[in-house]
């Protein structure tokens, strides 16, 4: 089964924590990989974004799935 | 400036594709950090997840934000 | 009022589950009708996505809102 | 692999329409399921939701992963 | 018809920019409203969150819907 | 630090309601700004949308990140 999703990163799981509805958890990434944003050209140009250029990724832990095998 | 989004990924870019209106981008990910991710206490329980667990994080790249100084 | 969300299925509510402050609904879909996606074009060259393939839509539930009358 | 997701429909592509970076997919759902909706308990309590109630699952379509074996 | 999403925000079209299968729209929003986040109680903790504190609501612009009557 | 989300609405937290590992914010919004969305252009043609009409922008709570200096 392939996924469209563009990232997927391989860790261990480190906290497991239990709301009523919700839970929240944590997991170390152990192997660094590549991560895919799709932005608009807007917000390229308005921060000048080009190869090289030291940035951050920033995730909202929402959007986050997890899958196990 | 604080933002409440969890988790925040320092890599490199690697390459830019613009669109018309949209845009992709690949960064690498240097230092392995950690992920936080939101999930229903369901998928808990239907993972079986617990700490040590084996797991992918897996993100839709319309999901994930740059930021750069 | 129209909506620019491509994606709205009609169904009955089966069971509502509240935490503190969210909550899960699980509804039953009646009929079956059309889902549409936006994806990389990267996806759709990595899955070899054309007319015809069997695939699987796959909605994380906090993307998923709730319409009524 | 599992995911922690909680919905996947089932379907047929019926259109791949590619742009230069991003592409929209329609699929046609053939087996009406169950929809996962994670919102907040005021919502539930705004819309009066309660079982049996005729609803809408709203999905963005960028909301929409898809998944292919 | 009463959408369970927390947020309308009611504004007038200022520039609609077309791509090949997505668009940006932008809107100026009139009368000042109120906006509903819903983070990690972790985030709430890590930013010390209280009333009163003067703050930003952060959204990519792909989380963002129109509607028109 | 800049980011790409293109949406960053000043205001005032007028309340924080927390859960178990999740919470949320309520914040008046005190300057009107300006709202940028990313839709297909389908909707853009099926809504008719152009400069002048009067929309409503709708945004999932859980969309929402908060951030503060």
């Amino acid at each position: 089964m392939k996924i469209s999703a563009r990232n997927s990163l391989k860790g261990k799981v480190e906290e497991v924590k239990e709301g009523v509805v919700t839970a929240t958890i944590k997991m170390k990434i152990e192997t660094p990989g590549e991560i895919t944003a799709t932005i608009t050209k807007e917000a390229v140009e308005d921060l000048g974004l080009k190869v090289g250029d030291e940035v951050m990724a920033i995730i909202k832990s929402s959007e986050v799935m997890i899958a196990k095998k």
